[in-house]
């Protein structure tokens, strides 16, 4: 999703860049603005420079999927001649708040699951001297989505309904975080609350809002698009591919391959409400059942093996490619039925970026 | 600040209530609203049950000074006859959502201060199975402000205004939290950071914008007032007045007495950047400065001690009382030279509650 073909490239500063290019580039741009052109206050330097850490350490270094989706989309719904050098800076500015909302949640869930990792360095509560304190940094990074959009969208008929979507999906996020926490809870195991309803809803409301409505109903605002039908249609087609994003990101995690996607999955030690348990769980034998029981969750490598060895006999890759075709095929009928007015393009250019991917 | 007299009463159900009798009243219904009413996804019960149990924990229980200052306020800009029953109860969601706001920093810092109680209870991240969710607890707490307002206030004509106070505001007390915990950490002791320019710029950003100004300024755009040069004009007197009042706070903290205040204060043994520390350390000898280096921030009842007949020896009662009445004379000057426009009721009833309150 998002990754821009040179195609898609504008004239800047007398060279081609890509939108890829031109996002990478505009970030130290926001950096500055946010810590030296917003608040000036000469009393607020040391927390000024407290963000700026905070922005430079939490916000880049992530694959930017759901940032370059604004400009994107918006490439699809208004003509190249229509779209001003301004209008591309302000869909570029809107993907990186959509970056700085996931940096918030990113630094608050790392410390809730007390992960060590992320992005392959040490989590920011995890540095020396950080600790519970990004806490509220974790606060300044949502609180800098709003100052960018008032700096730079406070003029544009679409302000308002921006930040009712950003609100909104924040809020939706941190639904499905509660959701998330209260069904795997880090050191108590019960399988019982992995069904397959709970999974769906997790995913719906703490991933799929925010990674793929948010970006596209941004781009939507922004190109005018605003009736209650169209973001309704566009979020069906997009939550449902934001259901599957998540059921392959959990397939990849047990049985992709670490030399492409670049990390070592832990879902089955980490006791997640994983796709494939959840599965699995569906059509076990109360046997299998209470095997699984005694080693998911667990962080030996016997245990590991032993849950891998459950999930072979079950065919779980098989069932994972049977999903994948049948998604597949109901995600295009759901574009073809619901994307009527919208420039199917969108859908589909997401679509032909999840399918089949291996990282 | 915000006490309402019976006068202020309207007509409710047959009978007069005060505002705060209303207020009190709107709660649950407001809970209702967010648990029952807003978001209906059957699958989102559970955290919707949260969401229910998080509100009911840490949103009540305060002084609801800032909530009732809406109201409060709207009164004075508005003749009783121009204001509606829908105007009085816009007003007065709008006040819970500055208790919300309120609520969200609270349960957050309580976690980054290590707190143990909070409004004669356990803080809300102490209570059995509560942990560390509560850094989504909190953002919940957050969301539920843009969720309210948007049901209540979509319409009006100052919602966008408020949507900006809310997030600026929100963003300004997170600017003075993060100098805040850089000033004071739990366990380093350092008493060179402690200057009085540090604290000022603590208290205003940390408390007086969200304590102050925020809800006088959200009472201003309900009433139609939204120029810039009126709302800067209530800033000035009302951050002036925030000042005054988290010194007077951290007097009291000393000074005030428990039967009266509530609470045993511990802003010695917690090492806070308290006004009394701050003005002593402008004072003292060097001798004294390092006697106070070895039991400032001690938890033994030696050392706090030590340091209350420091301050005795400082005369730190009576310098308090200057600072008061100083500042109760430059108050009422910046009433005159800026509250031109806007009704001088208004920051006098809020002075007149604060000025020689003894809890």
């Amino acid at each position: 999703m998002g990754d821009s073909k040179c195609s898609n490239g504008v004239q800047h500063q007398g060279s081609a860049m890509t939108d890829a290019q031109l996002f990478e580039e505009q970030f130290e741009q926001l950096v500055t603005e946010l810590t030296e052109k917003d608040f000036t206050d000469p009393v607020l330097a040391d927390a000024l420079n407290r963000l700026r850490e905070v922005l430079q350490y939490n916000a880049p270094g992530g694959k930017r999927n759901r940032g370059l989706s604004v400009i994107g989309s918006l490439r699809e719904f208004v003509p190249p001649s229509e779209l001003s050098h301004d209008a591309v800076q302000r869909a570029l500015l809107v993907g990186w708040c959509i970056e700085l909302l996931q940096a918030f949640f990113l630094v608050a869930d790392d410390i809730m699951d007390a992960s060590v990792t992320r992005r392959g360095q040490p989590c920011w509560y995890k540095k020396e001297g950080v600790g519970l304190d990004a806490i509220n940094d974790s606060f300044l990074l949502e609180g800098a989505i709003y100052r960018l959009l008032r700096r730079h969208c406070r003029a544009q008929p679409y302000y308002t309904h921006l930040l009712e979507l950003f609100t909104e999906t924040s809020f939706q996020t941190e639904l499905g975080q509660a959701l998330d926490l209260m069904t795997a809870p880090p050191n108590k195991i019960d399988l019982n609350r992995f069904t397959m309803e709970r999974y769906k809803a997790i995913v719906k409301y703490k991933t799929a809002f925010y990674s793929f409505y948010l970006p596209v109903a941004a781009a939507m605002y922004m190109a005018g698009i605003d009736s209650e039908v169209e973001h309704r249609n566009a979020k069906t087609i997009l939550l449902e591919m934001g259901e599957f994003f998540q059921i392959q990101d959990d397939y990849l995690d047990c049985y992709g391959d670490p030399a492409i996607t670049g990390k070592i999955g832990t879902d089955i030690q980490d006791n997640k409400c994983s796709w494939l348990v959840v599965t699995a769980l569906g059509v076990m034998t109360p046997e299998q059942r209470e095997q699984l029981q005694s080693c998911y969750g667990c962080h030996d490598d016997e245990s590991v093996e032993r849950v891998k060895a459950l999930y072979a006999t079950l065919e779980m890759p098989s069932r994972y490619r049977q999903h994948e075709e049948e998604s597949y095929q109901r995600l295009l009928k759901l574009i073809e039925r619901h994307a009527q007015n919208l420039p199917h393009a969108v859908f589909l250019n997401f679509a032909k970026k999840i399918y089949k991917r291996n990282k």
